[in-house]
């Protein structure tokens, strides 16, 4: 391998190439608020693809009929990862998550089962002679319906080592080909996760025949270390996701991982088959289809990763900018917002753009999304890739919504009652309300809600431009709960009221859905 | 000391105690967009000090009179920490932070220079026996104004052992009391970050009478655990930020830092003062007065850190919740949004409320914060510490301003143009002018140009609000660049509209004040 720490070239053996399993559309998909459509897995998956992820965990077929669909979908379209489908350690999520991948080129079952002490004795109720029996049956159930069976150890760095080896060597007399030794709860150091790896593959007598992968939680701020760490124990797979989202505070940030490793070459001396400049596209689109933010000063994706040079002329102060860079912002793919597009632009400019964004829209699609930048290019001076983006991203997230924004305007001000006149198409009649409230979005809530009756609860309200300027399209969250279920809506429009109307609007819909799916688990379960 | 890990009491010797130095005012300041006003950096510092913060580095008081008045102010009030004021290793530096820091019960000077070869050679353009007799000299000369001298080796991890442990020898031999060995670049990996500490202590002679310290940039995600790494290589004082800001992906995140020492005491055995129950307060603080927003899945202190039990619930899938918690909510100050006043409370009432937040306001802001409560509980059915929370601050904030939102009435909608009528009292005379635009917001932004017209280009809008509910009073962040100068205004409102016109005056006054800070530093360097 080269020690060039600032070459992208890194030659590894086969031993050394690490393996990236992405779980953002499963780990990250179940963090509160996260929620993604149907539509919005298959664009992420399509983009983990490109990139170079070589297995997309897609999700948790048994859960809903939503889920199984989204996987089965990801698997028929996925072009070079492998697919995977999550299950527990029960023949029905095991054989669902089969029907799930079959269609795949690769397909994998991911199937875990708790090891700790405290998961067997307060969850599971069971003997650790039982989970063993448990482990030989599932794995072996799965291995006959795919090559390829991951096993994960649930808390397997809160179980004793003797025991943990146990269950690992059952797995792979089961057949297990992958096995991962996940930090559940987000509780291990470097060292302690690392030397875990090591007496594991030390001590189970089939280990070389295996590929052992990591999957960390941020709890203490030590995902990427122990990921990274884990690879000097023996590790080949490391699990993480886009922004590192997941439950509670995350799990490990798929674009550290990828940049530790390719920057430090000279330590880490392994190689992983990722595209890094498309890590800031994933970024930004994992953060629009989540509503999830991604802090400024966010390692390799905030807006301010790479902004030590307008930071230090700004404060005119430290002059070394050079010097600071251990890598690119173009190494990633942060490049200038560029002018793309105005008024004048006709269908085939449109088309060639829409390609070059990463984006293969249907002829109807297209021509909805062309009528939009038609319309917005009227409004607005500049038109933005980031634009461009926001208004595709918009039409695919509302295509088959039930209800939807046709009309508006609203009384705002310090002056007088606030008040909004709205408009809403219910499926396919047009409904109009007026109505005051405490503030013009209070106003457009509070007519929303006379049209169409709910209790949900305002959990969030956000708005961000989506472009710089002052004739920026404003992009509006709206995180709705109802007795547990959380949905995020969101409408961009360069009229903040228009865009707010059209994320609740948004939310409501996804809620509809959330409740069928809701019931169906219960049934399933 | 006690393995539990559970446990919030450690027992370690005085070797063990570990240094929590908090440079959110002087690094996290630095970053673009982060810049935080007197009033603003009082508060923080404040919040800090009751926190148990060993050290405060205030800021950098050569850069400007303001900053120095900062750093001054600072010193004066902070009751139990250390004040550091930060100089470059020149006399003029020194003795200004020396001045800045005299008031302080405990003062020290911060004195850096860099000691790589790249730096050596690229910026400073000296040779390393040069840069040798400058510590000496400035060390020397920082000693003579205080008893607490830090001397910082600017990009430590890529200098040579040899030269880096002369240099430090040096430092000590001219009376550095505290040797910091920065990560400058975000470059290092644990281990070799701790063996660096190890090999420097081991090799220069009086390493046992100076305390070593950490200061890592997370550009590669490694923040929490290189510095965590260093103290088993003798480190016994870590520099860290609130939220982790600071330079391009910021600093190792002081909450990360102090719960993984307390949770994992039996793999961390050390101890600092830091009160955890105040870290959520400390977090919400300083992302209001940076407007940097906090990632909900960021460890610690996010809005989902702690969200496992309805993440789960809300899946309805594992149903494991005890068994995932490592640290209570409650250890680091995470509690309910709490019902605390209405429209009948009182002024005793609400004099006590802001005691209980941890506000201690003069006579004059006292009365301006309790009109302003009253007329916000006239509007709002509840009212949340949040909500007190955003109204003192905002009047902390804008109380030396010389433009005010006087009135604001505003159309919006998709059925017609978008007007806004505006009223602005500027220094005490009052101006109206109405104006259209491509939206609500961009009316109201062309009316604010139209009676102060400037050049300054909009970088970010964002709203967000600030309790639950619809009726919640909104949140306004406005970034505007002006020529390199990066301010952010915020303005707080039930009425989002006007809200964005106070959020954009606010950034317009402090880009006044910028102005002037930036033409003074031009003339000092």
């Amino acid at each position: 391998m080269t020690t060039d720490p600032n070459s992208t070239e890194v030659r590894v053996s086969d031993a050394d190439r690490v393996v990236i399993f992405d779980t953002t559309l499963r780990d990250g998909e179940q963090c509160p608020g996260a929620t993604m459509t149907y539509e919005e897995k298959l664009e992420v998956a399509e983009c983990l693809d490109q990139m170079g992820v070589d297995i997309i965990e897609a999700g948790f077929p048994i859960a809903s009929d939503g889920d199984f669909e989204a996987v089965s979908a990801i698997a028929g379209r996925v072009k070079n990862a492998t697919v995977a489908g999550l299950a527990r350690a029960v023949f029905a999520d095991i054989d669902r998550a089969g029907d799930a991948v079959k269609h795949a080129k690769r397909g994998r079952i991911h199937t875990f089962v708790s090891t700790s002490p405290i998961h067997l004795a307060h969850q599971m109720r069971k003997t650790e002679a039982e989970v063993l029996e448990i482990i030989t049956a599932t794995v072996t159930r799965a291995r006959n319906l795919v090559e390829d069976v991951e096993w994960s150890a649930m808390d397997a760095t809160r179980t004793g080592i003797d025991y943990l080896c146990q269950c690992v060597d059952a797995a792979i007399k089961a057949g297990a080909t992958t096995i991962n030794l996940p930090d559940t709860v987000g509780y291990a150091t470097p060292e302690e996760y690392a030397a875990m790896f090591r007496m594991v593959r030390e001590r189970v007598p089939s280990s070389d025949k295996v590929r052992f992968s990591t999957h960390c939680h941020n709890d203490l701020g030590l995902a990427v270390a122990n990921s990274l760490a884990a690879l000097d124990g023996g590790a080949r797979q490391i699990e993480c996701t886009i922004n590192g989202i997941g439950e509670r505070a995350g799990n490990a940030a798929l674009e550290e991982i990828v940049m530790a490793i390719k920057t430090r070459a000279d330590r880490l001396p392994y190689a992983t088959g990722i595209d890094a400049t498309m890590l800031s596209r994933a970024s930004r689109l994992v953060s629009a289809v989540t509503n999830f933010p991604v802090q400024y000063n966010k390692a390799i994706v905030g807006r301010n990763a790479f902004a030590h040079e307008s930071g230090i002329h700004q404060d005119g102060i430290l002059k070394y900018q050079q010097t600071y860079e251990i890598m690119t912002p173009e190494s990633v793919g942060v490049g200038k917002s560029s002018l793309v597009m105005g008024k004048h632009s006709g269908r085939n400019a449109f088309r060639s753009k829409l390609k070059e964004l990463g984006y293969e829209l249907g002829e109807n699609a297209f021509e909805d999304a062309f009528v939009r930048f038609k319309s917005l290019a009227d409004r607005k001076k500049h038109v933005y890739d980031e634009d461009i983006e926001a208004l595709v991203d918009e039409g695919i997230a509302h295509m088959h919504d039930r209800m939807k924004v046709v009309s508006l305007t609203v009384i705002a001000g310090n002056m007088g009652p606030q008040s909004a006149t709205l408009t809403l198409d219910i499926d396919g009649v047009q409904h109009t309300v007026q109505s005051a409230g405490n503030g013009p979005v209070d106003s457009i809530f509070n007519a929303i809600k006379l049209l169409v009756p709910h209790e949900a609860k305002l959990d969030l309200y956000q708005v961000h431009a989506v472009t710089e300027g002052t004739d920026a399209q404003a992009e509006v969250s709206v995180r709705l709960e109802e007795g547990g279920r959380v949905v995020t809506g969101r409408g961009a429009d360069t009229d903040t009221m228009v865009a707010s109307a059209r994320a609740y609007v948004s939310a409501l819909n996804k809620l509809l859905v959330k409740r069928q799916k809701t019931a169906r688990v219960q049934q399933a379960l």
